[in-house]
């Protein structure tokens, strides 16, 4: 459910969503509102949980860590199995991202490993002993054409 | 190939990838380095492409934007023709995430849209009339468990 | 076995299928038959099950209900598990078709949700708990294009 | 876009989508409403399109209509492609049933024959000629163990 | 469409596929029934088509034709290409069977041959150049542990 | 392994091959080799194996048993499981060829049915409680082109 | 077709299987066979192509060659595009096996890269420029656990 | 983790990889090396791993042992089952190659044998007693286009 937010708020959004290191003085320049308005409305924002953070957006490739997967996780059928498998999966080390999905396959897992041994001992072990798995099948990422999660549009 | 950072860059990164809107001061007083070197460590970070950005992470689905998707691309077989669908595909609206695969399917493609309806006129009509497009098979996202790509060690 | 049924019962039937709040005066004027003759024949159909009910065609999508899934569901084997698999699958809230098939899949479902929350408490997680189950595949349905089971001709 | 209905209008719809033979007499004794209204709220109803029908539910398989198959339709791609076959499908004779899915199929066709010649020569053939199609692939359904479309809840 | 016989005439029936080489006198002594009978209802028998013919059933193994293969073939989709192709199939050399399904393959294809260049030649190689001839997959029988098709009760 | 056999062998056996009821005379004056040799041959062949029996091949067709099916089966793994499985299925009614392969399958059985009711109680049932059995996959055959066991050259 | 080989070639050709740098000297002592004999039928099995050479089995990956992957090419069908798509193949550039196979996949491609940027230029983007290819899959070796085709023992 | 190694020890290195019995004479006159130094830096190359042995490269065609198989294997999943599994493939007779992948399929594994009956009995029946295996796939090879490990350039 969407909270109750106005065209303000979504200009402010907007401005720290491109920049998160914004000065409250600039927004304020922008937008002719008062800076202390600026304040009160990022607070409010982050209390409801809309916005979640803000976060350096750093080129991994440049730290070594470039080996990069997209694993698919199938879960064994029984009570509770997929949330507990869920969360399971998303305090694995390395892990960014966990989907749940309807289809042939459970889960889309991404994650990002310094290399092939890390990602074996760190990700592929554990996977493999976690009982609710029933088989994972995991693609190696060749390029990583796009990642900029902060582009969606609103 | 990385490029060469120390361990008190890793110390800044670290701490710009956790919040990145703290200050100059609170950086300096906890890592006891004057405020110019670490605008100098950060200048440098940022213009070597280390640091892509800083971004507020936002909960779309607060703002109605939950129709989240998982699509595979299977292109067609010719000279550049996944250069191209990579390049086209990473310019469709709402699309944040463009990966290149080697094995059944060439891309995973993630997007994000306000409804089916949008889903359907931004990105499923355009991606049928992109010639090196053979095939699609689009996942619907049942629950996001997690996407954090920020949190990534390293 | 198809019952004895003659032109006429077949000329009757054929009107309640186009319209079932057709009057027995009606049909009477446009068959030219007493209209006791119809009222006799229109319940030994009904009787025969031959006419199993009269019903209104409601456009769902217009009451909100659109979340419309068609889910595919492998049985484990087992003496009598496929009969009672189906017996359960049937029962199921807001499921209205039930197909036993011959191939890779079992059972066709289709059901239809108010919306995603709704599917994945009625429906997905109860699915997941029935023993017999060995693994469902849901497909969202983009669009229905047709939906007239009440136009088959014979 | 769901229409303006109230609980009054509700209460209607539940009785004629149970039998739509029932009497304006008897649905106004049982709601205690005069018999106009109720003339006009179905009428309402009828022409915003939310009643699409009444019909006689036909057990198909007494009438040796028994040859019931789910076809898997996969389209070749290009721009309005699929809208183009969508349509063609929806108007291939004894086809009562098309949805448009987003995974490894396009479409699920739903449709009933007297028997196995009549599916190759009214449908298989015909579907097989359509320059849309890529690829069909029919499921002889073994067992229909429900098929009550009008049992949706709302 | 079944011919009419009657309960003689499926004993001769029975008879002469359990051992071809009976003679008119051995049928004649345990059916009490003449000889001309006997050949009269047999010629009949194979004139209308439901006797056609009468083969010795050899081990081909032990002429060394031990090559089974089961070969699935999926044709391109256009007007009478499955008409075509199933005659071209049939026509192949060593092929004795063709079967049209319509599921994922649209044609399996029984043969034998005296090794794997025989296959290669006069098999693959000429489905390879049809042109109706979409995909082909060829799975090489490991063991035939039943081939008599004379056995089908009735 | 091969037995001995040489071209006379060859040309008596091609004989009862095409026609089981030739007569030894027949054969005799065609080859111009006394019947009593043809007799010791024909018996030879016959105590070797080499000739399984003589059989009428029957258009089944044209006794209503035209339920054509081939059935894909996956066994579980364990010691002697396939063996033990090959062996059920061949005794299963109606089941004329059983093959063991070695890919995504383990056996192709061919069998045939007066119709589906019969199919579902003398098979598929019985097929679901057999516990080696991981899976079966029944393709319907929408019509047999080609079915001459004995047209195999040697 | 097998060279008429006896077993004292036999046990020359295991000695320079096992160690390809084993001195005629060697060999002569063990077998009690003058060295002349030894280098003639040393020769002879060369000529006939039995050996095929001699050669360092060399660890790569203690070369940095260590971007190991098995790529599945499908072909198009025509004409002699097999046997032309097979011999490109082979000529690729790390290739060292090239295997031609019947079902799913057409041919099984083994090479060796020294990382990903190496494979995809000499290899990928070579296989995708071949006009007789459909389409290839590459699984990355997460390990090579066992790789001695010299091993396989006669 | 690569060794170090000069530039010399690399054309010895290829030397001895495309003819294992170049004599130390050889390599010294081309070289203009030592053959002291030559002998001193392949004993290195030998005890670091680096080369692991030195055989004959045989066409095992000609010795009859051409029942090639490309063998996919699945495992269990569990606790050290698929390093287990691993060693107990690499165990097996005949088998000279298996890798293990992150895919669909767990393990490729290479072999080869006299004959099927070898095949079946030396290794598809050990595989499938194993406890850890869940599913194998084997693919005969037609056709081995090209089978040269030693052909890897560095």
């Amino acid at each position: 459910m969407a909270m109750e937010i106005d065209q303000i708020d979504l200009k402010i959004l907007k401005m720290v969503q491109e920049n998160a290191r914004i000065s409250l003085n600039q927004i304020s320049e922008k937008l002719k509102i008062p800076k202390s308005t600026i304040a009160y409305r990022l607070k409010k924002m982050e209390q409801s949980g809309l916005i979640r953070g803000y976060h350096a957006q750093i080129d991994f490739s440049k730290l070594d860590i470039d080996y990069v997967v997209i694993s698919l996780i199938k879960a064994k059928y029984g009570p509770n199995y997929h949330d507990d498998l869920g969360s399971k999966l998303a305090k694995l080390p390395q892990v960014w991202g966990v989907y749940y999905l309807l289809g042939e396959w459970d889960f889309v897992v991404m994650a990002k490993f310094r290399n092939r041994e890390k990602f074996m001992a760190e990700f592929l072990e554990k996977v493999m002993s976690i009982p609710e798995v029933e088989r994972s099948n995991t693609q190696i990422v060749a390029k990583v054409i796009k990642e900029d999660p902060y582009e969606v549009k609103f």
